[in-house]
């Protein structure tokens, strides 16, 4: 089918291509000319496409998206539908829907997973919206997802795509903490020869084999040790508003909320945490602290 | 080659099974008259083998294990070699090496995983010995563990192979908490139309896809939503060592943490820690606290 | 000086008496006949007072809240002033003040501690507001205040009062948290004759020496080893939200996170973390899981 | 009554001037020329005392206290009783025990808290070992003591006393994590004005106030924001028993562990295990990582 597509990033522009791959015929935009994109402007991408139009949107959450979406509220009419394939946060997405049903124009949320491998291998497609929107776009979902049973799942009405998307980042964080401190662990035992060994070791045959740990494998042998790699990392978000749904809806999360902890600290420099520990421990025990 | 196998519960007579396909001569023996032993006796199994005798203990740790380690201590004689397969604890390894190697007689620790799946698929081995004792039971190994590249490391010295065992199950814990968060708070909130759905759907695709994945997705078409299945799980000991050995490295291990302390609290009725809470709530805020 | 009292629960009754005590003409209301309200509507109220009006409000948040704001904004005029001493969330304060500087009506929110021992002793506060707001108010604060140097703090603007009280809070749920832990392992332990009898003995020379340590410490000469009350225990909003926003700031809190998870884990049957543990050990290991 | 004090650091020093203002005999060594020791070698100490001795031993835990404790079994005979007063891990207590009671040489342990402030104000004291050799030390352990009902207790036998302290030291630990989260969320936050301001406010009314929250405000007033502190902090050993032991009990104690991981932590650069976490990012988001 036809279809638009906003952002032409890697991951707008790979999923462009796997759905050109699969026979639908794509017009893409991207606001940086230096993109491949089909035309120069949103009103542009509106007329090359024919109504009802369909139009996937993988642009940055926060102020690019809802630019986007206000832009394109102005510029679609009734019937129209777009497809937020971001990561925008599922409270969000009820925002959206209100401001583009207002005009007639339909909201279905995808979370996608699966990053650069996605191309070839298919995304993970998380789906939210109503039957009749999510129905209206099976094609394009059943191009992009991965052959076979898996990969694709209507998970409920408005923001419920990008709310399962959200807690498989969780739990993306919670399973790369756990191979990290077991890494740890073996690279500061004396008992162990080589932590890299026995991480490639346990790809087949063991509880654990995994895709991460595959990838974790593929990092090692790149890499021995990750001597060439920053103990730093970053967080996207998702994690965290998992965490802050899970709070109010009184469900411990605690292996997730310690692997987001882990990334959190890592950024930290000289946290005042530590600052007061230390103060305290000076002024009860007389325990030297270093100054700055 | 021939080999002693000590001990034919689940495991042990998997292992038995898988041996025999793959060549070996196996001479079985466990305590119990009903297991289908070959020998009566721990005398009539190393009778029944040839010097030097190789012999496989698959015997729970503790004193059961300590017990097997002394008999034979007293039934071999130098040059032959016991082989512990069970979920000993590393530190124990080193004291049975030594009450062995006083005999002349030889110990190799061996961690394995895949519990009722390796017989079929194969174990993921991690073995801990001498150069010279690990390299003498390599038929054994190959046999064991699953085909291809993958599968088997020698982790170290004495010790070395529970201990990569023991860092397996640390984050195997971890991994199977973050699923278990993930899947509590898709259960619990109103966006998702079905927890199971969105669990199956990840399996190829995601980020996440792993056996542990698969195995949830089977355990959920059995039982929808896990309706008839407890809440508690037990914890077995090698994660409970394994962050008592990164205590004393000083490597924090705050996921996999979680994850034990998550099965300890689900063991506890009435914990005493949140008796002092609750009082404490009463003495300075009036709140009522539930009498027993 | 002259106040209305607007909530008559133990809270906002034991404050309204400090303040007779400390010499300033109070008009109580509250919804419920019951209480020992002095005018039976919040009209009524309104032309109990000389404008410019001061009225404190001692009303649960959320709804209750929202309600009562709505109402006196309808109700005050230009100068007049609303005093909210509840746990309201901060987020909220910033709603309530536009709502009301709409009128002219101005807002300071006061974040109170001590609980039951205020009446007495004093409350902790813990001030949001303009300067001008938080001047006129001075005589107030300062009788509802502990005697000394310490007790009141003007934190912030608008909002900055609840934050600083939701943050003493999950500082409290953290020290709790900690004592709680340090008991339990006493209790288990074998190697103490009696738990009671140690904490006790922390109330002096003790670097853990606290108001807290001093009410466990009561409780326990109540009931020893807390023997009648139940291992639950509930929790009330502030520790949630204060988690939520330090997430947002990016700085981790495990330790007072741990803190509300135990809270909410007890609050928990049968919790589905577990049953997917459960379920997973059973796939993998055949380990036996309890049915329902 | 006599003693003989040994290690005379800033503890023992104290120690034994706070001995002798009670108007007992203490004769004190140290392996340092420069202390002020009364006798320069164990042998004068132990001449220099009538029998049957009674000797503190202040010297750090290990080694130099393996080392004197052997020492002192040599030269004491039957009847002699020896303090231990240090930091001590409670199982060592029992080997030490057993190499004494050998010699008919009694052992107290006893966990001392209140650090630089006992010298004046008394030390809490939590005391190990049988009622007879606690009965014989009474005088000692009333002057040592604070004024009052609190700051004593026999908690159990051999190795209760440091058992005690091992969790009184847990709880310090989680007691000051609490009050350095709660800080840091305070300096993070756009509506706080001033942290220190409020942290100062708590000390009167409050539910958290506390011995350490006295402490951190006087820090905060030498040094406000703690701008000249680092922020790291060590661990000492206590509380990471304590989590060993409080594992192998099946209690779980998940904010002190919070706690003592973050001090480990904050001691660690480029962590292995943020490394994992961010190969991991790369391998599947092509998320850029910084090099070293």
């Amino acid at each position: 089918m036809q279809i638009g597509m906003i952002g032409l990033g890697r991951m707008g522009n790979n999923m462009a291509e796997r759905l050109r791959s699969g026979g639908h015929k794509v017009v893409g935009y991207d606001i940086s000319p230096d993109s491949n994109r089909d035309v120069d402007s949103l009103q542009a991408l509106v007329d090359a496409l024919e109504a009802p139009r369909v139009i996937w949107v993988m642009v940055p959450a926060g102020k690019p998206l809802d630019s986007t979406i206000t832009q394109l509220s102005n510029l679609l009419g009734n019937g129209d539908l777009i497809i937020d394939g971001g990561n925008t946060r599922f409270t969000e997405d009820q925002e959206h829907a209100k401001t583009l049903s207002a005009k007639g124009i339909g909201l279905v949320d995808v979370g996608t997973s699966n990053g650069i491998w996605g191309r070839e291998n298919g995304y993970a497609l998380m789906v939210g919206g109503s039957d009749e929107n999510v129905a209206r776009i099976q094609p394009i979902l059943h191009t992009l997802k991965p052959e076979g049973d898996f990969g694709l799942v209507h998970a409920g009405g408005t923001g419920a795509g990008h709310y399962a998307k959200m807690v498989h980042n969780g739990i993306e964080y919670g399973m790369m903490q756990a191979l990290a401190e077991g890494y740890a662990v073996l690279e500061a035992s004396d008992f162990i020869k080589d932590a890299d060994d026995v991480v490639q070791s346990w790809r087949k045959g063991s509880v654990i084999q995994s895709w991460l740990l595959d990838l974790l494998s593929n990092a090692l042998h790149k890499d021995p040790h990750l001597s060439h790699i920053a103990g730093k990392a970053d967080e996207t978000g998702e994690t965290k508003w998992m965490i802050g749904d899970a709070l109010e809806l009184g469900i411990p999360t605690p292996a997730i909320t310690a692997a987001l902890y882990a990334r959190q600290s890592s950024q930290i420099q000289d946290p005042a945490t530590m600052k007061v520990v230390s103060a305290l421990r000076n002024e009860f025990g007389g325990h030297s602290i270093a100054k700055d």
